[in-house]
């Protein structure tokens, strides 16, 4: 199969695109830059606003589309014309002309759970309205309804998964204001101090790296008749609070939990870190999964980083 | 109160411009030509894609904007690109350019019951999912989530409401799909045959003209904190069939319902004839209202034609 990664340099798209060529795929990878597209994919490199390289890369060919590209939460609340511009307008765009190339393909979108916005409801099911507050959200949300749309009229056959907190980043500057979960991981592999801007019983819904490769992965492949009506659903993650996930984190990188300290950043806090039960019985139904269990959750993240 | 109203040449937004004036406001009155607005309007011509024509009518002051103006569905499916250079591009905006001039403004935003897609449910209620199959559902949803996004910013004071069949449109050629309900209106009243494309059993959610301006004249007033989070409501309507419906018209019209005859078009019927029950308990919380009853519905509809 002929696989079209965006994003394909993105600490999620390196995963996929290795697990996709593991499988016997061709893989073209997408990215501002080919410098991090792993090998074995064919790189593309350039701005997903511009129309010639969106030509070239689905000129690969395209069975699928998996689209991971986006400008990321902290960035687009900086810039919201440059979310605009590749959140909406560029991935509109794409689905135009994927569609046009090979229509009916199948296409995978890399939505968010910041289309609930905040606060949240006491609990977060399928059944939550979604009410996004930032621009990256809003964005997100609008582009789910291009995806059913275009998928109710044939033209793509599309897929929706909301990413939780994904670990464990890349250090460095990521544009994601959730960032901070990922450097908690960072800090304590290497036996550094670390400031957790949020309380230690902030609770996150994360997912790991791994896994989350995984679950696109297995959307890739999934019969979509299996999808609600929506064709979008919120990945299965697990709910755990900074100061569990610190302690879990310190003792298999065998390190005192005491290395992390915790502020009360209250506006992260409300939309990163208050984050109620989630049922996610949609993507159960269809086959996505979370890590199993804190350890695993923690293990995988550390083994990708 | 300064209102801007767009589309205030359309069946609708004469309705609610002379409703408006009535009550005292000021109205500014955006269309294509100015020969519709009702007299007492400010009137702005122009393009909705225009940036200079949005800039003259934001420009003559907006205490609260009704956004009425819209690539309708029949065009929209002809012209997608249309659609999403007005329905999408220009909305988008507009709402950067009012928010941008009056920061939280009123906004009351004309969505449909287009949103929903087709096949539809056994029951619509306040939590059936959108799934739009046309171009005009899916770029109305779109927007819904804008509308949300820009509300929980601030940025807006944002209304949604998702308008059923509104009757009776004005004879000839609107662009809307569903025009045959109107034109059925139209050949009873004056004692003409009439062929209905869809079947006698065909069920349609239906409100009149006047009562779809009094909803968007309450709307304007609305306290939103009595709304969803979504910010958005399906406004209630009449659930009738087609055949009652002409039966209630020819009886107030003092004609035989045998000058209808039935035909068995099924993707018109599926699109907007095979319309299940329908629930409305967040709208009628938030104040809002259909006719009453078939005979107020025929009398409200026949009244303003």
């Amino acid at each position: 199969m002929n696989i079209l990664v965006t994003g394909a340099g993105g600490f999620v798209g390196r995963e996929l695109v290795r697990l996709l060529l593991h499988a016997g795929h061709q893989v073209t990878g997408m990215d501002f830059s080919a410098d991090a597209i792993p090998e074995g994919a064919k790189a593309i490199a350039g701005d997903l606003g511009d129309a010639e390289v969106r030509r070239r890369a689905i000129g690969s060919g395209c069975d699928a589309l998996v689209h991971l590209a986006t400008v990321p939460g902290g960035a687009a609340e900086t810039d919201p014309a440059a979310s605009r511009r590749i959140n909406v307008d560029a991935m509109y765009d794409l689905l135009l002309e994927a569609s046009a190339a090979n229509n009916g393909v199948k296409m995978v979108y890399a939505s968010s759970i910041a289309v609930f916005g905040d606060p949240l409801p006491p609990v977060v099911d399928d059944a939550t309205p979604l009410s996004p507050k930032m621009i990256y959200g809003g964005h997100k949300a609008m582009m789910e309804h291009a995806v059913a749309m275009f998928s109710n009229r044939g033209l793509i056959d599309g897929v929706t998964v909301r990413l939780p907190g994904i670990l464990a980043r890349p250090k460095g500057p990521s544009g994601m204001k959730s960032a901070f979960m990922s450097d908690l991981f960072h800090a304590l592999k290497a036996g550094e101090q670390f400031f957790c801007p949020v309380s230690a019983g902030g609770t996150i819904w994360a997912q790991s790296v791994r896994q989350c490769a995984e679950n696109f992965r297995h959307a890739v492949g999934l019969n979509t008749s299996s999808l609600p009506t929506t064709r979008a659903v919120t990945l299965p993650a697990l709910r755990v609070s900074m100061g569990d996930l610190a302690a879990e984190i310190a003792r298999q990188c065998g390190v005192s939990e005491a290395l992390v300290s915790y502020g009360n950043d209250e506006a992260l806090e409300a939309a990163f870190a208050a984050q109620p039960p989630l049922q996610t019985p949609a993507a159960m139904r269809a086959g996505f999964a979370h890590d199993g269990d804190l350890a695993r959750l923690v293990s995988n993240a550390l083994a990708a980083i």
